[in-house]
C-alpha cells in the first residue's frame, strides 16, 4: 500500500514540476516563490485522495495527476495567504520560513494569486477528459475552492478569531475551510475517470465530509499534543491566536472520540466500492491516526 | 452609440449582481467587501470590449454578459490586491476608500481570492456555450489572467518599482499587466459567440495588443496631467511610487504621439470586420482620448 502512495506522490510532484513555470525570466522571483511553497514537503493528502478516488471508480491515468496537481496548487495558495501577517501571521510552516518570510509580502500575495490562476489553467489544458467533464472539474474546483467552500470557511475563521463559536458554527466553518477542498479532491478524482455515476459520487461526498471533519479535529488534537518540532509550526499556535478549536470546545477525550466516530462513518460510506476503495480506506485511517 | 454602451453596462452590472453572493450569512463581511469593490463606479472597459467583440463576430447574447462579468471580477480582484499596503499601498480608488481601508487587510486579501475563484465558477456555469468553447473561455481567462499574463506583469512591476526600466521592458510589463486582460476581453467575447474563426481571432488579438498599450500610455499621461479629483486617486502617484512610466521615459509629447500611432494600428486591425466593428472602434477611440 505504501508503495502505491509513494508512486502517486511522485506522479503529482512530477506533474507539478511540469505545470509550474520555470523560475527564470523577468518574473523569476514570482515563479521561484510559487515553487518554494508548492515543494515544501507537504503530505499531499488531497492529491492522494484524488488518486484513491480514481482507483475506487475505475483506474488512475495521466489526467488524475493533472487534477491532483491543480488541487494541490489551490491548497498551496490558500496556505501562503493564510500565513500572511494580516491573516494568521505565521513565520514557520513545515519547519521552514513561510513564503512572505522567505521572499516578501508582495511576492507572497502574488504567488498565491498566480497559483490559483494556474490551478484553473492546468485543468483547462487537461488531456484525455471530455470537454463536459473538464467543465465539471473546473466547476467543482472553483465552487468548492471559492465562495461556496474554502473562501467562505476562511472568512468565518477570520470573523471567529477571538470570539466564542458554538460547536455547530465550528463544524460549519471547517466543513468549508478544509472539508470543501477534501471533497473536491475525491469528486474530481472520480469525475476525471469519466466513469463515475451519481450514486458513487454521493458516496464519495459522504466519505469526504466525514473524513474532512475528522482531519480538522486531528489537527486540533495535534496542535495541543505535539511538539513544535513534529508539527513544523509553532505548537499551540491556535491557542495563542485565540482560535476556537474542537479540543477547546469538547476537551481532548471527547475530541478523540468524535474523530473516531467520523472515521467509522467515513468507512461505511465506502461500502459500495468493495475492494476498489482500499486506498481510500487506508488514507482515511492515516488522516485520523497521523501524528504530524 | 452611447445608448448601446449604456445598455451593455447595465447588462454586465445585472449579471454581476446575480453572480456575486448576497451579503448575508456568516461570511457577510467577505461578500460585502467583494460587492463593494466590484460596484465602485468602474468604467467597465473590459466588459464593453467583450460585448463589442461579440458584435463584431456575430451578436451579443446572455452568454456575453456572463463572460463580461467574469472578466470584470478578475479585474476587480487585481485592483484590490494591487492596492494592498504590501503592494502599491493606495488608500483611494475612484474617489472612494480602497477595500483594505473600508474593510481590513485580511478581508481585502480574501475578497480578491474569492473574486478570482468566482470568475472561474461563473464561466464554468455559463449557459448557451458549447463545452468545448466553455473550456476555451476558461483557458483564456486563466492563462491571460495568470502566469502568462497579468500575474507576470504585476511581478515585473513589483521588481521594477524604483528601478530603471528600458522602454522595451516597460512595454513587456504592461503587455502582461494590463494588455493580457484586455486581450482576454475581446477574445472571450468572440469565442462565446461560437462563430469566430482563426483569422478573426488573430485580428482581435492585434487590436487588443495595440489598444492595450495605448490604454496604459494614456493612463500615464493622465497621471501627470489630471487632478486628483478627476482621477479619483492621488495625482502623480506613479511618480511618488517611483514607478517607471511612458511619460518619464518618452516625455509627454512623444508619449501622446505613440498613443496616437497605436490607436491607428488598432483601427487598421479591425478592417476585416467592416461596420460590425463600429463599437470596437468607438471604444478604441474612447480609450486613447478619455480624460479620466
Amino acid at each position: 500500500m505504501n508503495e502505491t502512495l509513494k508512486q502517486y506522490n511522485e506522479q503529482v510532484n512530477q506533474q507539478l514540476e511540469t505545470s509550474l513555470p520555470s523560475p527564470q525570466g523577468p518574473a523569476e522571483r514570482l515563479f521561484s516563490a510559487m515553487r518554494y511553497s508548492v515543494f515544501n514537503g507537504g503530505k499531499r493528502i488531497r492529491p492522494l485522495l484524488c488518486f484513491a478516488a480514481a482507483e475506487a471508480i475505475d483506474k488512475t491515468t495521466q489526467a488524475t495527476s493533472v487534477v491532483a496537481a491543480s488541487i494541490e496548487m489551490i491548497h498551496a495558495y490558500s496556505l501562503i495567504h493564510d500565513d500572511l501577517p494580516a491573516m494568521d501571521n505565521d513565520n514557520l510552516r513545515r519547519g521552514a520560513p513561510t513564503c512572505h518570510i522567505q521572499y516578501d509580502e508582495a511576492t507572497a500575495i502574488l504567488a498565491g494569486d498566480a497559483l490559483q490562476a494556474l490551478a484553473f489553467e492546468t485543468l483547462a489544458r487537461i488531456d484525455g477528459v471530455s470537454a463536459d467533464n473538464t467543465v465539471e472539474l473546473l466547476r467543482l474546483l472553483s465552487t468548492l475552492g471559492g465562495c461556496s467552500g474554502m473562501a467562505t470557511g476562511q472568512a468565518i475563521d477570520l470573523a471567529g478569531t477571538g470570539n466564542a463559536l458554538s460547536l455547530e458554527e465550528l463544524k460549519f466553518m471547517h466543513a468549508h475551510k478544509t472539508g470543501a477542498l477534501i471533497e473536491a479532491s475525491v469528486l474530481m478524482g472520480a469525475v476525471a475517470t469519466g466513469q463515475a455515476d451519481r450514486k458513487q459520487l454521493a458516496a464519495l461526498s459522504d466519505f469526504a465530509q466525514s473524513i474532512g471533519l475528522a482531519f480538522q479535529i486531528q489537527d486540533d488534537i495535534l496542535d495541543v499534543e505535539s511538539s513544535t518540532l513534529q508539527l513544523g509550526k509553532r505548537q499551540g499556535s491556535d491557542l495563542a491566536n485565540r482560535k476556537p478549536t474542537y479540543t477547546s470546545l469538547l476537551g481532548i477525550v471527547e475530541a478523540k472520540q468524535q474523530a473516531a466516530d467520523l472515521y467509522s462513518q467515513s468507512i461505511e460510506s465506502l461500502d459500495i466500492f468493495s475492494e476498489k476503495a482500499a486506498t481510500l480506506r487506508f488514507l482515511g485511517n492515516f488522516i485520523v491516526n497521523r501524528d504530524y
